[in-house]
């Protein structure tokens, strides 16, 4: 039986971070929507809000009219759908965080972070709101099991500056913890975009943060999507089925 | 060379715990014997200690008259070997604990586990003594690498209530930390049954109580015996070997 | 395209331990050079510093006038590339660090193992300065994932005691922490040798001193030079190409 798939992508991404994931699921029978969220598509406006996001993200399925679907964040975009479970709750079949924020209420991505991160993307803000992951921390870290070439490509055909207020804003989640839609983290084993450890890490620091869930892990760094996206297709499944 | 496997199942199963284990053993060439923990058969009287449940266990072995065995204990059957290899020493060959328990002596299997679970069975503790594990638990922290059906059908049919006093009983434990027996633990990754992390987490915490011990790991949820069982087989034979 | 690989082998061993590598290396079109560390040839002077250990594969580099190389330690092997690394810092194109230690400046190798094992190695230490590593420690927690015969093999043909200053002699590394070298870490999930665990284990506790990195996992314990040699290989490349 297919699912439907609500993608949501990461910072300094847009919907195109899930190319590689797209055919794979849709050739398993399921079907997908990825919406950019917004200030997210390169060239857009750098001057939106945490809300102004969640917003974009919730108008695309209202206007798609899509229900009953499985919703997938990203890194970012984890504090995107926990806000997105508040204002669509009846739509949502399960919530999958892949390597995600999951926030608590009030708080801001920047404060999940390592301080060393905060104080960079501070120094490197751009007069139009925006902040742009540089390449040596895209290749070490955050694309660590691909090759050189591989990194480069995705860093100048995938990327682009992200508006710095969606890690800044506050984020409110009054009812979120308290929603009764089932929940499933995927974690990748070599993913060290946050450093790695019960300090910073993703898992399990941000998976615990949703009480009952499931857990999924692959091999792979934060972007499997480029590196290795048929595997990534069938853990979205694995982490969204029943 | 074939070895002897016995096989001490975890809480809310039993002997058919192994079903689906022991063909892979047998094939392998190791010969398997599975016990029955007292007050966990199905319909079995609930009102047992758990020194009734080492009792039982240590008599199937006389019984069988087993020696030079590997004796390998999942979840909370690592509590029963644990007391088994004080009564039976000279009769094992290893101790091969599968993300079980490793309790300290006088310590009991419910205050190594988190405050929510131990009010959860507090609850939901029946008056003959018994208490069953929530489907929604089975299904998203201990089968979490199955799908549904699998998780439905080994619910209904190889699950029943455990005695509650099974893990409420202080074990002594005076002579387990100075045997000789070599040891192994079996880590599968993907295990939340236990929630990951080093203030309750089944490795490292539950491992380096062992002292000496072979690490052995495999993906997987809390129940691979169900979901992967071959691998499980050939672990268990890498855990157990000399 | 070919890289230059030095290999900087661990404690007990010598060049030889990389003798089922290095064959895969240069079949995927790679050079291998593989010093011995002074103090470690079996039969040799056992009273030599940390500064000598260095000083031997430092000579050997420059013997062999090989550069823009990449350089591999293991193990005990980390603390001397990272004062090779000090050194020779424009021969280096990436630093690799195999489940090896990251020494602060002025630290030691004793000093960032468990109590238990100093106390240990003090206890076996000879007349000559050496110390050698038992073997049931050996076949448990460096070899867990190979049989016996694998263990016993390796143990008598390819270990012999290391001098005892190479442990406990501080290291100084005074600009260690700001060279410029990209660095990764390869980890062996499986690896016990040290604890597994925040205190002790070698991920993320001497990954993280490295600052930028990149990680690379694979499956395995210490010795998969031994056990899975063909695999350590690939994650060498992987770990060691830009």
């Amino acid at each position: 039986m297919g699912f439907k798939f609500v993608l949501v992508h990461g910072s300094w991404q847009d919907a195109r971070s899930w190319d590689g994931v797209t055919p794979h699921l849709e050739r398993m029978g399921h079907k997908v929507w990825a919406p950019t969220i917004a200030g997210h598509a390169p060239g857009s406006d750098k001057n939106v809000s945490h809300a102004d996001c969640v917003k974009s993200v919730v108008d695309y399925i209202v206007h798609h009219d899509v229900s009953d679907f499985i919703l997938v964040g990203h890194s970012f975009g984890g504090t995107v759908i926990q806000r997105v479970a508040e204002e669509l709750p009846d739509r949502i079949r399960r919530l999958v965080f892949w390597n995600a924020f999951v926030l608590n209420d009030g708080d801001n991505l920047d404060s999940n972070t390592p301080p060393h991160y905060r104080a960079l993307f501070e120094k490197i803000c751009q007069p139009d709101g925006s902040a742009m992951l540089p390449f040596p921390i895209w290749r070490e870290a955050f694309l660590n099991d691909g090759d050189f070439a591989l990194a480069k490509r995705t860093y100048e055909e995938r990327l682009s500056p992200s508006p710095r207020r969606s890690h800044t804003d506050a984020v409110p989640l009054k009812t979120f913890f308290s929603l009764e839609i089932p929940k499933s983290y995927i974690n990748c084993t070599e993913d060290i975009a946050l450093p790695p450890g019960a300090e910073w890490g993703w898992h399990p620091r941000m998976s615990s943060r949703l009480g009952l869930y499931r857990l999924v892990q692959m091999p792979g760094s934060h972007q499997v999507n480029f590196t290795n996206p048929e595997l990534l297709a069938h853990k979205i499944v694995e982490a969204g089925r029943d």
